[in-house]
């Protein structure tokens, strides 16, 4: 149902097949999903993304349950219904809990609620929240 | 610039009065900011706004913190300019480093990027994300 | 700030001149907006929106007014600065009360929430949502 | 399919449970769509959503009827297939023809027009249409 | 599992009937797709859409697969399913190679990730994008 | 007006200053635009986009003035005011006519219109436009 074949393992390239084994070490499981198997049509940018993946949510400053869950909100707000079940699934798997996942689902509908009004009234930035330079 | 005044003090009704006063205790500021300024046209709107918005960004299951980064996330997916700059402003005042906002940063672009290709190349959801109902 | 110039009337050719005569004479104004002074760039682009806007915003099954406030709730949700204020103005040339906008506004905040929640749930729809066709 | 369970009757908690009499009792039938059966997994967050719904889908300044048209636009334009199905069968329920259903499509379509030619040539809005506060 | 009926042929008036036919004609298939099946329940609307498209896709300044490639882009970012599929099979029936539809897609995603970027960090425009206007 | 302040040349740090260069040198002015200006707070990823971006918009199987066209086509659709700017600037720079730019123009506003339809009206993707794969 993807515009390019879903690749099954027996049609991967070697760059692709090393990528997948990579995937399925990292994530300890056999599974590889779609995303990956559509993207290995591709395997240069399958293998940039994966890396870049990789670096954007490992923990730092935020931990990788959070960044799993503001990913869950871009993506509903961007109506992606892959990346909004493939990312409820990581952070389940990271440790969401039922009552995390209610306050997630809140927080974003609170916010399409008032980016609606702000945005259908068209109400002005203020002044003072935009960044004053330090320097003269 | 909105579709409706951006009231000043003097022209609010003894409701939005109130909900000024609530809402300046609640933040220790004097300052009301826009948004609120023109919802006061509409009194019983804002208070059930700010009444909702009380218990939605409340500490629970999420911080505070953590629940501004993701209302950021929806607003900058949904392309409010008004909640993109209050709620980053939000989210400073309650302790968002530079490091913390450059991965807030990050995992948003990172997150539009796989949602553009998940939905240019139209790639199905995978069975085992869609969940299971444990009953018979 | 378009990226095409704002054309004045001694700038326009005669197919747009003659298009401007009509769009006051049918407004019953002096005034053409930026709109039709950006598309004017492109004279038969120009005509043909006003054809087809003349004929689609008629009085028809739907009187105007409800139409105006369907192009704003559209013109919200696809966050359209321009038409979000020029179609505001329209309506209220057309007789929206601050009551009706009022729960124009309502409406679509409302609507925006529970797009969030079934977008970010992914609530599949209903059988009985889906049209049957009659014949076999 | 959703990332919750849609509930089945038997396993709704008391909360949800009278709500979905009051839900069938308002609409006068049996059937309880999918949007509630995922939200009454949250049964406070449901009573909330209802009770704000069933207030903002009143008769008011603006028919019922009227109402759901507006939510229709809202959801097609923010691309919400639950909302656009389920909102739709509501409208008809409410007395929409084929001929109103023609001509909200109609209206849909030309608003995204006009919202892709201003948005893409970022056509700037005209100082007219910019709110004049009334006060010096 | 349109709101509308997907129209077979037996079952068109005569206008959609005739424009079907030179729908087939046009693209040397006797395929018609969904689309023009839900679109012809209002046949005036599918012929003027039809008309519309011809000329809006015909070789011009843009050669017609640069059109469709516009499409899909302009489709995959609005999330529309149905326009992302149609207009991919139309793209590669009008020679779109896998290496363009590789770098489309690239393009597609850099964009989204850099929209993403200056969204959320609300980046002004400067002021040299900006168009001058060569009178005085 | 940025949510980070837009870095003047003295204040960069050495690994900006040195991207600073490199675009330079590859754009042949002195001029550095706002989007790199704020990045800049964030040298790494100042300095990843500007080599993910010089790859993708390379000469390819697609020229760059066509991918140009596509940038904006997706900047338009997702309502980002700072690259519809920037991009399109870019666009005439690499040879954009003004006949071009009206054809891009109609094509943007005809799949938005489209997308509109087909989203409105919830139009299922046809069997034969999801792809078969080959083996067995």
């Amino acid at each position: 149902m993807a515009t390019l074949p879903i690749l099954q393992d027996h049609e991967l390239g070697s760059e692709a097949a090393t990528l997948f084994d990579e995937i399925r070490t990292a994530r300890d499981t056999d599974y590889v999903n779609h995303f990956w198997r559509v993207l290995a049509n591709q395997p240069a940018k399958a293998r940039s993304t994966w890396e870049q993946l990789k670096v954007v949510m490992a923990p730092g400053a935020l931990d990788p349950l959070t960044k799993e869950m503001i990913y869950i909100a871009v993506s509903a707000a961007n109506n992606c219904d892959y990346c909004v079940h493939s990312h409820t699934a990581s952070a389940k798997l990271r440790g969401m809990t039922p009552e995390m996942y209610a306050e997630l689902i809140e927080v974003i509908t609170m916010a399409s609620q008032t980016n609606a009004m702000a945005n259908s009234m068209q109400v002005p930035v203020d002044d003072c929240f935009l960044v004053e330079r330090a320097d003269g």
